[in-house]
């Protein structure tokens, strides 16, 4: 009898669901939902972006039970559920989970709603935390690297205590929509340790910040480890509860299916490729990027998004480290950069911009007078982390082309990520293999070939259109008796191309020579003499 | 009675003549023609730029025979005529003054045809004479900022020899085309000081290189002074000669109008605006840019193209220094990095492109994180007279607009004259007025407000649209007996607009910021590690 699994993923705009057949690995059938409210930034200040957790619960019954609908699998072979959702994404709920925002009293309120990943209106508030951290020596500090992002929970929270005590009061949890959805389909809170770890300033040596630290960084928030926020912690190899009865008759899941602690989102893609093991490397490539690394050795790496013992795989180390700005750079420059007779071209030809854009920048071949940019139009995560820093390009004459400043944002990019590369390595963890996932990965030939020459290593890539929730899949087949462990059910169900980028030799060879002025440029344009200044350059 | 001048530009692509009551300063009559080879490149090694003399001829006799016939004013009224060209741009003639291209012999030889200005396959010639000059402690060498030009008359004259021995034998006299020009008008050989000063490594003190240089740059170059050169070097105060009959009849002047030596084009603009006191400086804006002061002192000063005393007007030292990259940058960036939308706006407004981003650059406000661009497309002319150097654009974001590059590069060459003002204080010419004149200043107003606002100096502009043949006929008036000297004709005949750019003090203390940027990112870029590559960066 075929045993099936069921992966559901929670992105910024839309929840998808997948059912995959646990040994064939057929994805059988799938399931999305956009949110209705999508993400809300209406009438709200600078940086805000906030969610609705009406949209959650409905996408939630609607992608279950339209997926087990289409698949015509017998819900009593779905052997476990696995949850991934968007971090750090979280909302004030009250002790029976109910979200403050669905009460009368906090309707109106923006701080009772979810607030989103990209809600960026929470720089001040990390800063604070940085600096406390700083002066106060902060053990935590380190893991990441050295500073606090505003995406995290700490400087959400922090917001909300300023702007409404009444609501910071009135809160039971503050808690990841992951860990409350899974809340949802369990009737049981339990909180994973992959969010928590990355996004909570917590580790599974010392926990959370101590008491001193929090009650200097406001006397309000000295007693809120262990009361509105949870100390009940679970590995992601643990069960975090079995569907109820309630979900059960609203999704068609069998009542007591095991459901796993949730994952952020972008980490769920590790086991859909299979990368368990310490050295290997994945990234994710979108509109940003992230590099999620394991290791067995624990160590601080500058610059770096964090770093969480069992964050993935029990046992081993998951760092991750980041670049702010990929697709995003190629879609400004398309937007801001592309001349009028290559949209007017791309149309005779019929062909997206970018798609002719690559077409041109195909055929150049890098070479010692090649543009360099710096991928900084959103600021620099690994190494510098300074939203401050700023996109160049360099080498511009009057012969250049739009298609060679095309190329050379994606080779910019590329250095990046090399840089990323050299510095976990510089750092003790030599990168032996690397995967690729997300969109750019799956559509942009030049992209990959590019990062394969600029990095040197050979690149494999996922080969499951569902990613995250194929991930979340793999997680949800641990439940299986057999597949016991994440490493277990993600060999025998990875799913990888049987093509790989390999890198060119003469390509790599110019590139890292071009590769150097990129270090040099960025050393000298993160920490020379124009670095002083407040302001962007 | 009235009396008139005649001013005559030949320009790259075409010639101009002009008619000027020198009283009222009215311009009573003009007419252009094309050449009608333009500029000849086809067929041609690479940064070949040659022109045929044949199409001076037939512009000659046109536009004078046009301008006079147009302008009804009797020929015996017209006082002088003055002459400018494109400099350096040389031609080897016979005996009698025939281009040898002429001859049957040279038909077919690139070599015997003029070389225009822009023949830039020159650049290892220059190099040579650069190196040997250096190695040999050339007096000369810092008249021209320690580096020669590949636009020079040496190289071009290397170039020849180097390329056909017969051709050179065969050569009487290597001649500036405006000099050629006015030996036709006057069946007399001269040659002008402005040109050979600037163009042909000549100075009233040691005259050319000395025997012994030519001699270890080629041999046979050694006796070239004095025989394929002309060592009777006219000022722009003397006569060069006066209309032939042969002339007179083919053009409808009279025979025995005086003609003054001619100018390099550019420095006609400086009588057109009145500029003939040391301490004034005159800007030509167009596709590139250069900034003529005038000194009664003599100074080597470091990247400038060169200084010549008696140059333009007699007594003082007139210096050159230049930007090879200005409007060319704009049309650059509006051919390759002006987005498709904006085009079918400024379409459905009806304006052009360049006015549509004008439009939207105006309303920006230069504040302390404003992209800092390098304005090296073309290279650097002074200070750093490297043509390896490459345009740079650092600051951008996701947010930023193409409209705030569009802006950044006016600046940037704005930056680019502020260093060249600041260059020309430092060693010792105290810039006191400043004129500008050219395509973008009669055409650019947020141009010129920039301008204005970085330099921190009032900008007077030129009130004529003939430019250099007005310049021209300015000189011509210095055959009337009552205006005998250039500074007093230009005095009497000086056409400059009633309002002027004035900096505005916000801009300006902003901008004050920002050009220490661009002065610390270009000694780093020109100087820094990066720079001893060979290679553009």
């Amino acid at each position: 009898m075929a045993k099936y699994s069921l992966g559901i993923d929670f992105g910024t705009l839309s929840a998808r669901a997948v059912i995959v057949n646990i040994e064939t690995k057929e994805e059988i059938a799938s399931s999305v939902h956009e949110y209705k409210h999508g993400v809300i930034t209406e009438n709200l200040p600078e940086n805000y972006a906030l969610q609705h957790p009406a949209d959650y619960i409905e996408a939630l019954y609607f992608i279950i039970k339209n997926c087990i609908e289409k698949s015509s699998v017998n819900p009593s072979d779905i052997v476990g559920v696995g949850v991934d959702f968007t971090s750090c994404t979280i909302l004030p709920v009250d002790k029976n989970g109910t979200p403050l925002c669905f009460l009368d009293e906090f309707r109106d309120n923006p701080h009772a709603y979810v607030k989103l990943w990209k809600h960026h209106a929470t720089q001040k508030e990390a800063d604070e935390i940085t600096n406390l951290a700083k002066e106060t020596n902060a053990p935590w500090l380190g893991q990441y690297g050295e500073t606090t992002s505003c995406e995290g929970m700490f400087p959400k929270i922090l917001e909300i205590l300023k702007a409404d005590e009444n609501l910071y009061n009135k809160t039971h949890r503050f808690i990841e929509a992951g860990d409350w959805i899974v809340w949802l389909l369990t009737g049981k809170e339990t909180h994973s340790v992959c969010a928590t770890g990355f996004k909570a300033i917590w580790n599974e040596k010392t926990g959370y910040p101590d008491k001193e630290f929090l009650k200097k960084l406001d006397p309000r928030l000295e007693n809120i480890v262990g009361t509105k926020l949870s100390t009940d912690i679970k590995l992601l190899s643990e069960t975090a509860g079995y569907i109820t009865k309630e979900i059960a008759d609203k999704t068609g899941l069998i009542e007591g299916t095991p459901v796993s602690p949730p994952f952020i989102d972008a980490h769920a893609a590790l086991p859909a490729l299979g990368v368990t093991k310490p050295g290997e490397l994945l990234m994710i490539l979108g509109t940003s990027s992230c590099h999620i690394a394991l290791s067995d050795k624990e160590m601080n790496i500058p610059g770096i998004c964090g770093y969480v013992k069992n964050g993935i795989i029990d046992g081993l180390y998951a760092f991750e480290a980041g670049q702010p700005c990929v697709g995003d750079c190629l879609n400004w420059f398309v937007e801001n950069c592309t001349p009028h007779a290559y949209y007017v071209e791309a149309e005779k030809e019929g062909v997206s911009i970018h798609q002719y854009l690559t077409e041109k920048a195909k055929i150049i071949s890098p070479h010692e007078n090649s543009l360099v940019a710096l991928d900084w139009w959103n600021g620099s995560r690994t190494p510098y982390v300074n939203a401050n820093l700023s996109g160049k390009i360099l080498g511009l004459t009057l012969a250049t082309k739009s298609e060679e400043i095309y190329r050379a944002l994606i080779e910019a990019t590329a250095y990046g990520t090399k840089r990323i590369i050299d510095i976990y390595e510089e750092n003790g963890i030599e990168i032996n293999k690397v995967y690729a996932t997300g969109g750019i990965a799956e559509k942009n030939e030049l992209f990959m070939q590019i990062y394969s020459d600029v990095t040197g290593k050979e690149i494999f890539l996922s080969d499951t259109p569902y990613g995250c929730a194929y991930g979340s899949a793999v997680l949800g087949a641990t439940h299986y008796e057999k597949y016991g462990s994440l490493p277990i059910a993600s060999e025998k169900m990875k799913k990888i191309k049987p093509f790989t980028y390999k890198p060119n030799p003469e390509n790599k060879e110019i590139y890292q020579k071009l590769y150097k002025k990129y270090v040099s440029l960025s050393e000298y344009f993160a920490k020379g003499e124009l670095s002083n200044q407040k302001k962007k350059m």
